[in-house]
């Protein structure tokens, strides 16, 4: 399994706008192969800065999800709008533990 | 290194109440050793659906964390505003890959 945090800043005038791609997207990954979660979220204390938390059942799920051109359209998406700070890192899930 | 993920749902009457709270977690818990990431975010498609996403150096530190007065507070806190689906899971992170 594979789990994934990505984040990324809007600037106030396209915020809204990112609310509701990161929503489509979200709609969208979620009905894809080997996605086991998919949520969109925004920072309590920072408004504006957003969540990306993904789980995989495989790197080769993940890796079909990213060559998809609706992925390449809405990175594309969101640059035009000014974010330059997206960055998603993916680790291979050791030993799980429940802590509450 | 250590990554967590954890998720609650607020009551409505107790929604700003649990945001407030979850931002002075944040604050607190960014101070203390080995804590790589802390952050407290709202999912963008459940308002009042909150999640935690930590990072931490090791799994001594999360559990020094977990052991804190603070910390049994706030999760009995959290249960008296009616919250009862309190999860927290962490992994060992394997391998990372950069994906973006």
């Amino acid at each position: 399994m594979y789990l994934s945090h990505g984040t990324l800043t809007a600037p106030d005038a396209h915020a809204d706008d990112i609310r509701q791609l990161l929503q489509q997207i979200a709609a969208a990954t979620r009905q894809e192969q080997g996605c086991l979660l998919y949520l969109v979220s925004e920072q309590l204390d920072s408004p504006g800065q957003f969540i990306i938390t993904e789980q995989w059942a495989s790197m080769d799920d993940m890796q079909t999800h990213l060559a998809q051109p609706a992925v390449g359209e809405a990175v594309a998406a969101v640059h035009g709008m000014g974010v330059n700070d997206l960055t998603i890192t993916a680790w291979e899930a050791g030993q799980a533990t429940k802590v509450m």
